[in-house]
């Protein structure tokens, strides 16, 4: 019998990725994923039957890792970041459920991680992620959640923050924080991270919709006690530090 | 001129380590830490000088590895998980204000994605992290804080659940949550994620207080559409599955 691994290879480049999940990766006989992910790996598993397989294709990419691991097979799902975090480990589960094989996930570097990494220590308190994306819930939802996460001085990370078709999500987000949240709370703009074309901005709620935000941005928006130094976000937790 | 990096180690076991933490400990000439994630590390490089650094010297710890790096050493700082969630990231870059050192933050695996990988796929849609420490944090702040997330139907990852001295607050925590969230809401407990003695259980709000948790323990409350599934929690992101 197979076995499925469901495998988070991390923002993007090997770097980033942790032992565990090349192992994985190189000990499968198949790796499976989102075409844009299995560009990201293909140049370290010349050797590897890899499966590229399409957005709004997320049950059918299930239903194949399955039927590949019932037919004996040791299958690698991969998402970038963690799959645990809008990722695919929970779909794989439930597709799986009337299936004896075995399904691991192996965590990786998610998103908002590696990019508060390069603009400072924005997420070093307590904070939410939410995905902007309402292809499978409730803008309403999403709408309040962004508010009560205001309202409770979260700092704020937007997964999917723009893409065809929802540009305006991102303004209406804004406009909520902006009930509760200073105009001048720092924002960082992470784009393609982990990736060749990696860079980022360190800017303001109020100025934040003036710089590029697409479909490979992260965008995390600080709390009451952010602040910017030498180009980098800091969000202090506390610690009394009396300067020489 | 020294060099500092700021690094998380991921969970615990050089397997959930990337390549870039890896490589950049080995490329250091001091690791510095908070002991118990020193001794997580000191196996894998026998030969590098190792400093051991004590709970309630945060300051202190940055100070020091500042200092070494301004004496021309190439430094780093570790935390478990990602440096930058709870993490040294925040109070390093603040304590080397007045510096020119260059500081890179290298991040790793957070607790709360190690830990929901254990117990299925509780945090794969919108999610908060809260910490129960109140050493830093007033514990107004951090019942807000938890209110305001069982409102939104936020999935809750607590951080330092439970420590000597403030085991009431973890009951606190759970009171405020079953204002909003169902008693029979999944409940993940994993403890000491990535160690030796690695092990979780799969619980509900009703039943979580009844289970071992500890300092090494995170916590996870799943949302309103969570469920459990051959002992995994499954927080479902609205795909449409047909089983046959």
């Amino acid at each position: 019998m197979g076995k499925i691994y469901v495998v988070g290879i991390g923002p993007g480049n090997k770097e980033n990725m942790t032992f565990k999940a090349y192992e994985t990766l190189k000990n499968s006989d198949i790796i499976i994923g989102y075409k844009t992910y299995i560009s990201l790996v293909e140049d370290l598993f010349p050797e590897k039957l890899l499966i590229k397989s399409f957005m709004k294709k997320e049950v059918e990419r299930c239903e194949e890792t399955l039927k590949l691991a019932e037919d004996g097979k040791t299958v690698s799902l991969i998402s970038s970041g963690d799959p645990g975090v809008y990722g695919m480990a929970g779909l794989m589960l439930e597709v799986a459920k009337n299936s004896n094989i075995e399904i691991e996930i192996i965590p990786g570097v998610t998103s908002s991680n590696a990019s508060a990494s390069l603009g400072g220590a924005p997420i070093v308190h307590d904070s939410v992620n939410i995905s902007l994306s309402n292809l499978l819930t409730d803008w309403e939802i999403i709408k309040k959640r962004i508010d009560l996460a205001s309202q409770g001085d979260f700092v704020i990370t937007l997964y999917n923050p723009k893409s065809k078709g929802r540009e305006f999500l991102i303004n209406e987000a804004r406009d909520i924080m902006l009930k509760y949240k200073s105009k001048d709370t720092p924002v960082l703009i992470a784009r393609n991270v982990g990736r060749e074309e990696e860079n980022f901005v360190i800017t303001t709620l109020e100025n934040m919709l003036n710089y590029e935000i697409n479909m490979f941005s992260t965008v995390i928006i600080g709390n009451s006690n952010s602040f910017i130094l030498k180009n980098k976000i800091i969000t202090p937790r506390g610690y009394r530090i009396i300067h020489k």
